[in-house]
């Protein structure tokens, strides 16, 4: 595995045209923090899409049925937070520091103006994003999160949640099919699709998550449902255009928080799937594309 | 006032093209129940959409903000149940009852396969037809409505209600452009144009409805939030696709109802407005109509 190292300022070592988020190689970017990997690819007018991971996910968890088509009108550009996959340095334990090696990223390839999509976790660094540099943001895709002080966030130890990760049976891919997708049997056929398109990218992959990775991401989880002050009262200072999307029936992050976002953030739209869960954007990927398109370009 | 009679089965005396919100003629159609008043206009090879008002509406409330747009790729045909504008017959008491003279309106004029818009207690209405006539509905778009066992359904004595209802110093449409739209500068300058759009018809027009309509219709309301058996079971049987459209601020039908219908109808999307109350559709009308006909011609 080698990946491309780009110092501050210097240009794309890869041009974005015609690549896709299969063949999109990685790259590393040296900050005054740590060096970052991270993919960019397509083109287009909009400003560029920065993409924000979910739990444990790293570049590879990307799903291009999202992401290529949503490619086709800007560029899209998959980041990699400390201590995953290639990236150097510890795992961050908290929201505003994953925020803040996003910020050093964001500052090394010279965005100066960006969409987001946040994906559960990466949905709350983008919130917390907004907060520390709202110029650097136009709009905000906010999928299967919640807001600071929200409820019931990938607690794990929830009988719905441990039986799946505890199930043995379950290998590589399969245990996000269940932990993504409803048990309807169309929700678990979108699933094996889903996880069918993760695995099509062969070469130049980053190393999995381990224990660490998810202990500290937890821990973040765990002081995100704190209530500090008034409840909510952050969402009022958002005032970025959002797109908020959920499954109804998120077990991992549930809709209810969902709908905490679109009550309190004052410029928010929310999109709600049936029968479906935290992988509401993988499983509706066709109309979830259209919305974000329609959102994104309006 | 003149309306042209249609007898069950009659072809229509008005062809649609080029007729539209304000110029559509009224037409009444007898039936075995009641003779209904009702406008038709536009085309397109989609089914037709009824359009089922909300509380005390009549024929003239229909925005023609969201009606014409959908009347480019459909019939719209804009439904006045009994007792209500010039339909004969008394005003019914209960959602059934609604429903039972929709369905006579829809056999009279030959309808076999219709979408419904059902705006507040228009959607419930759909609700009931989708359970007593599956066979007759395709699509289903329900706008600031609530399921039956739903909660704080019209509830005029609340203080945020009854401030507006008497307050002496609105007339005509301003009731509306405070009880439809929320208070903020954006949401008031579009109730404004509102009320200027429903204004724009100026022949033709339905008698306004009067306390007599109020009092069943609130009647209806009351009986629809009582919750018998399982609450939500019958919400399983509408299999049909709906979409589900509310302000996050809606004092008439609070929008927790309409999470109730997304989470608990099993082939429901959910999209709610920022800003927005209970004429959430007519504030954001653009947004709206692109969302019904990407939901109607999917």
């Amino acid at each position: 595995m080698t990946a491309t190292t780009l110092m501050p300022g210097q240009a794309s070592a890869t041009t974005s045209a015609g690549v896709t988020t299969i063949t999109a190689p990685t790259q590393l970017v040296e900050t005054r923090l740590e060096s970052y990997a991270y993919r960019r690819f397509g083109s287009g007018v909009a400003p560029p899409l920065v993409c924000l991971q979910h739990f444990t996910g790293t570049l590879d968890n990307w799903d291009y049925a999202v992401t290529d088509p949503l490619a086709r009108g800007r560029e899209v550009i998959l980041f990699e937070s400390a201590g995953l996959g290639r990236s150097t340095g510890a795992v961050s334990d908290t929201i505003l520091a994953m925020t803040t090696h996003f910020l050093a990223f964001a500052d090394a390839l010279g965005l100066t103006r960006v969409d987001l999509l946040g994906f559960s976790l990466g949905g709350m660094v983008a919130q917390q994003a907004a907060l520390e540099r709202p110029s650097l943001i136009r709009k905000m895709l906010l999928v299967g999160t919640a807001p600071e002080g929200g409820e019931d966030i990938m607690h794990l130890e929830k009988p719905e949640l441990r039986t799946i990760l505890e199930d043995r049976s379950l290998t590589g891919y399969q245990v996000l099919t269940k932990l993504f997708f409803t048990p309807s049997a169309p929700s678990q056929a979108a699933g094996q699709a889903f996880a069918s398109r993760l695995a099509a990218r062969t070469e130049d992959r980053e190393p999995v998550s381990g224990p660490m990775v998810a202990q500290a991401q937890i821990a973040a989880f765990r002081a995100w449902e704190r209530v500090d002050g008034e409840r909510f009262a952050k969402l009022r200072r958002i005032t970025h255009p959002c797109l908020v999307v959920n499954g109804v029936l998120d077990q991992m992050i549930p809709v209810r928080n969902s709908y905490m976002l679109a009550e309190h953030l004052p410029n928010a739209m929310l999109l709600t799937y049936p029968d479906a869960g935290h992988g509401s954007l993988y499983q509706f990927h066709d109309s979830f594309v259209r919305q974000a398109e329609l959102f994104l370009d309006a």
